[in-house]
């Protein structure tokens, strides 16, 4: 895992999730991250089981030097939220796919937040969690430009790559 | 408001909820609490905007002497299974209606908890904050034959006075 | 199956099914009381096929012993409900997921009860009839200190057991 | 209101209904079996606050002379359901409009019955109110050849009236 | 395939499908009306890619000798409610489970039809399809002292068989 | 309204709905035709009240020199694609908004059609009826320069008009 | 592929879809264009990823020669509706079916677009594509006598094909 | 308006939306950001009825000196995707309240982006748009002490400002 890739001088990104079996979704965070060179942390932390490790993750998370928070759950996630609750840094949020509701529950609990506390919400499953890496970057580059320049080359890579005419498998 | 009706001498029931804007659905609660007397304290802990007050108040809620917590929320409704996370204490949610979604997100967000950390959530809206207090008594009453017995009395009252037909307004 | 574990001086739980085909899920609901050390039985009672045993097991489950009832059921679930209108109890339901509809419809069918007549519903399928069997125990620990504690445990190991960071498969 | 129209001598329909407050729905049932000139009586017969009379009901309708039941009901509906499993009578279920769900809750509690159960389940609200009793008189009509031809004439009338070009209001 | 079934002396019922596809669903109300020996026909009658069949159907099914009409189809689930236009006899709708929205289309464009023209709808699927069966045998029995009898007795055997208490796999 | 406008050379467009209470919505689609100087007639077709007169319409309606069929219809709504599957014309569906599902119910009955009979639907209530005499003038303008010249200026003239910013009520 | 299939003297049509995956889904309208002898191009232009792209593609279309777009994508599904902005050609829209829901996300994204700007929408997945190809072929018809007879022959061979009765497997 | 206020030195926010209709929700952005003193600028941008306004915008966004881009759009919400798709700055969409369906396809079409390209999406309506607001401030604040200051402060008065109790009416 590339945990502490990036040079360390600028602010790392928290991938937090409620539990082991959201990291096979999560995953796809700390890839594109590795990819655009940013440095994060993933920890475990459950809004339900571990209320404790929640709160004082979500209120030393400034002071632990991180920028960003990307926050998974599933079913009635609660932990996106919370963490907007506990921190002033911006929260963005992945509906992790439940499996009788699809996700549907894990996308209103984590997007219809009161006004006042702000969760920035990607998209249910996996094309969330890589996007959630990929806002946290564009979120950091603002203050860097070295890594405004590295995503937009990802951008544009992207872009690039992309087909003109539909293939036959 | 009838807080402190009742002997005293047995568990309170507490009436949680987000904001001011909840209590004329939770007002429901209280309510039928007075009807049966229950003892019940009525207070605004709101996740999102107060979570040291939500840590304080779940975390001592058993040693405040309460029984049993009855929790309203809407939209990204995080009480009620914080509250789950943070005592042992039964927990009751009641999703109150919100505006755009009709109180949809409410009742995922409540009750589509983890295995773990259980919340007995109601239905949406004032007949779920009725019932929530209904709930509340008959779980306090397993170790109180007078309120067994008014609950009963209660039921009972309500069952007579129903009409044998239907008739025109 | 752990059925009559327990000292059997305090009520016991009933684990009622519309079927034994909801069998898998509400084993959780067995499971956790198991491990608990809650006495329980298990049985089915269909409103819709045995109106007549769900009717009887009703009205006489407090004289049977009973102190909650845990009722699942799926499609159009009325067996929580049903039960909730016979008897005083506490009445916990479980939404067993559906085949067509992912248990959306078991979940309204129990949560949506009108005003007078509470069922405390939790999640859809094994998560929320392993959180029955929870809830079923606070309740219960109300008035036994011993289960209490042994509640307390059981959330405690669960809140140690989870991992600092997730790891790869 | 029309009850005990008609000759009287072939099988009576039932309209029963959860409460006074579904009659505003339920009255579209009475309504067009007026039209009909078929006989009917109308009932609140609660699942939840009067199980004792819904039992009574549902196992003597056939006796009573009853020949359909038409059974109204809103937010976790159990009448039409357990109405069902306690006559073999054809028993038809009008999804009542309930406040925060629009019927939904109705609709998926009455439709989605299990093999071996059968409810017709017709539109939310006062449509299926006023169809429920078209399908009742259908159903009587196959034993009665002059309702039939009230019937066939009933429908022939209401095309007949529809309108060739929209008119502006 | 049970077909002819019965004395053929009462009305027919006629099970109507889209097509092909619908047919392991609709094999379901056959084998029902086979085991309670009532005649039937079974059909592939489309809406929409031979609408001129279904309405020589529709408007000839009286006089084909069918009492009740069973109608399955999926999707924008069209037949059952052109049935119900285009005859007098009752009409009951099985809503087939579709591909993408597991029949929910089925479901509300079988259901919610506009006051006048009333389709019986039943549970979305196999269940649906079973019930259809058996309401439309509960219908014919209205006229039909031997039919009323074997229905009663097939379902006080299924509630016979109905066992005590959850066995494990 | 403005039925017969434009040179009549062409063919028209025929603008069908339920019933009078389509109108208001269906009128939109009216209005947008008579701003393109497209000819077209409204009409009354009720699938379900008078399906004579939509069998006859939907397989005359080459012949009477239409050219693109709008449908309006809410609730099971059963017309677009009965006429999709009357007529080889190109059909558009507009979902009425319905009471108690808002046209969610509109809009599956008609969107969700098989493979086979297609029906261009456009979006619930009154800008699907705009909507639609958009899409049934850009089609009749494959063929007519004219009136591609009038939809185009048409768009231009909407492009233009949007304001560069929001201005207080 | 039969692209370029058809005597080309006509206006082609655009199978446009935002990346390789909609293939499978969007080839059932080439299929059944090339089934009616309809010329077509089938392209990857994505919304998200090639906005550039599809920029240049819809402003041009119909200096290309296309007289209808068909465009299909899944999501948040912005390609239909974004083309309907550039172009006054007649869009379809063919909603693909996504993983987490089913394509619901992809049909609201696709069918709601607000009035002035039309997506003729089929429904989700392959029926919608292969729909899609037929009505572009009607539409087209419009001005091509020669496939407005391949058409209604297509539809009658289709008609004529449909089994009597259903046949066991 | 308070456009302009702050010192002008950092990145300001835009504001865009689809349609003057949606500036009694996004006003709530411009409020907020008001309160916290940071600037921005708010315009009307249409992805449907002014795509080059929309490309135009989007591809000068960042040399515009824009740090943040809040796009508000409903029913088939095109623009915060789009926007999201043409530039690389953090976007964030606000789900403005549909009428039909209340915003659940503003929701999704704002939110369920493919994974490469995304938009951090709010709550529907105005507590969303309040969010974008607080959660473009907490972005910018990453770079700007004086605002992180101010918005830790003024996240801890309306923490503050909760009451203890809920209070008659």
């Amino acid at each position: 895992m590339g945990e502490g890739s990036g040079d360390g001088a600028g602010p790392k990104v928290a991938i937090v999730m409620g539990s082991q079996s959201d990291w096979p979704t999560m995953q796809c965070t700390a890839d594109v991250l590795d990819e655009l060179g940013v440095p994060y942390e993933a920890r475990i932390v459950s809004a339900h089981r571990t209320p404790d490790r929640m709160y004082a993750f979500g209120k030393g998370a400034a002071d632990e030097g991180f920028g960003v928070i990307v926050a998974g759950a599933g079913g009635a996630a609660h932990l996106p939220g919370m963490l907007s609750a506990l921190t002033h840094l911006p929260v963005l949020g992945v509906p992790v796919e439940s499996k009788a509701l699809s996700g549907q529950d894990s996308l209103l609990s984590i997007v219809q937040m009161p006004a006042g506390v702000p969760t920035g919400t990607l998209a249910i499953g996996k094309a969330g969690a890589t996007n959630a890496g990929l806002l946290a970057a564009a979120i950091l580059a603002l203050g860097d430009a070295g890594l405004s320049r590295r995503l937009q080359d990802w951008r544009a890579a992207r872009s690039a790559a992309v087909a003109e005419r539909p293939e036959d498998a």
